[in-house]
């Protein structure tokens, strides 16, 4: 059976977005500086049907994670940035462009039902009102034998954190301090995992750090 | 000049504590465990006049630190551990023992006047009721023309940050996470620095991850 993986950038201090996220904003204040580190890659461009880029140790993470993933799972706020009231607005996904970077199915957790987009490129999005249970039960559904990742916001990864679900996770400490923000990890979460196994550490060429972990059961 | 530097072991999740700390618990629930990478460690257990012991990556960091170092600086909860009402309290020290491990001044932070100590070893705690740059000033005419450490806990560090005096950061991440406790980064802080560089990342035999940053101005 597939694993479940987080794989997130984060800031020193512990937040994966900014204060004050709006649709002009969608990552909030500063929060745009935790993805710098992607936006020059080979293989974040080739995602975004972009060429050139360069070739590193940050590539290669990205890379990797792709390779593994067969389906992602993210929370509502991830799926439409800023957007809101998302439930009335066909255009809610507009800053995924119409040839979003995942190419698998992307399962969103959400309130709200709304009918299976298909996308450009092969991803679809899949709108989850069951709960976690549910979208990590159709994305191992999904054929190819892969891993599943979830790639934020903050919430959905608490929220599967606290149901025990989690196998690894991959952290990108990225070497701001935003202060405040949507948290990674927020506070206590009673079902979560205690100790963890530090299983790699990367040094990418901007400072960031690429730390890998293994939840201890 | 010397540099202010902050050395702290910090869980994943961002804490330096566990919850409930307490006289029987100075470090709060499972707060022990951000630790326990030190304890076997033959620099660490020199300083508290024990033989034996590991030499490794660990230990080496610890070194580094312990000359580099001409002077400590402390909140007073780290002073007492859980003592309290520790002004009353002439045994508030007693987690330290009579010869503490940092073999150089230490200034406490706190609101309540106390009398210098005099350890044995070259250990000597003095309290500074004028607030944090009385503190780093007394530290820095320390003779000895090396650094001042701010060695905990997260509101000593938080106060420093906020005041844009911290030079760099070196975080020993442990692998676990602890849901709740006392948190390096306590949130928005007006003065602190946004960015860093980081300088160095040395993985150690046991998971915990030595990070080192240097605060861009």
């Amino acid at each position: 059976m597939g694993k479940l993986f987080v794989d997130i950038s984060v800031s020193l201090d512990g937040f994966v977005a900014g204060p004050n996220q709006s649709l002009e904003q969608p990552l909030g204040e500063g929060g745009e500086g935790l993805h710098e580190w992607v936006f020059g890659l080979k293989a974040w461009r080739q995602t975004h049907g972009l060429e050139g880029g360069e070739t590193n140790a940050d590539s290669e993470v990205i890379e990797e994670t792709m390779a593994r993933a067969q389906a992602t799972i993210m929370g509502r706020r991830m799926f439409s940035g800023g957007a809101g009231p998302w439930e009335d607005d066909p255009n809610a996904h507009a800053w995924w462009g119409d040839n979003p970077p995942f190419h698998h199915p992307v399962f969103v957790l959400t309130h709200h039902p709304r009918e299976q987009m298909v996308m450009q490129g092969g991803t679809t999005f899949t709108f989850v009102t069951e709960g976690i249970e549910s979208a990590l039960e159709q994305a191992r559904a999904v054929p190819g034998g892969g891993d599943i990742g979830v790639s934020g916001g903050g919430e959905a990864v608490q929220q599967y954190l606290a149901a025990g679900l989690i196998d690894d996770i991959q952290l990108h400490v990225v070497p701001v301090l935003l202060g405040s923000g949507s948290p990674l990890f927020g506070g206590a979460l009673p079902g979560a995992p205690r100790r963890l196994e530090c299983t790699r550490s990367l040094q990418s060429p901007t400072g960031v750090q690429h730390l890998r972990y293994r939840v201890i059961r």
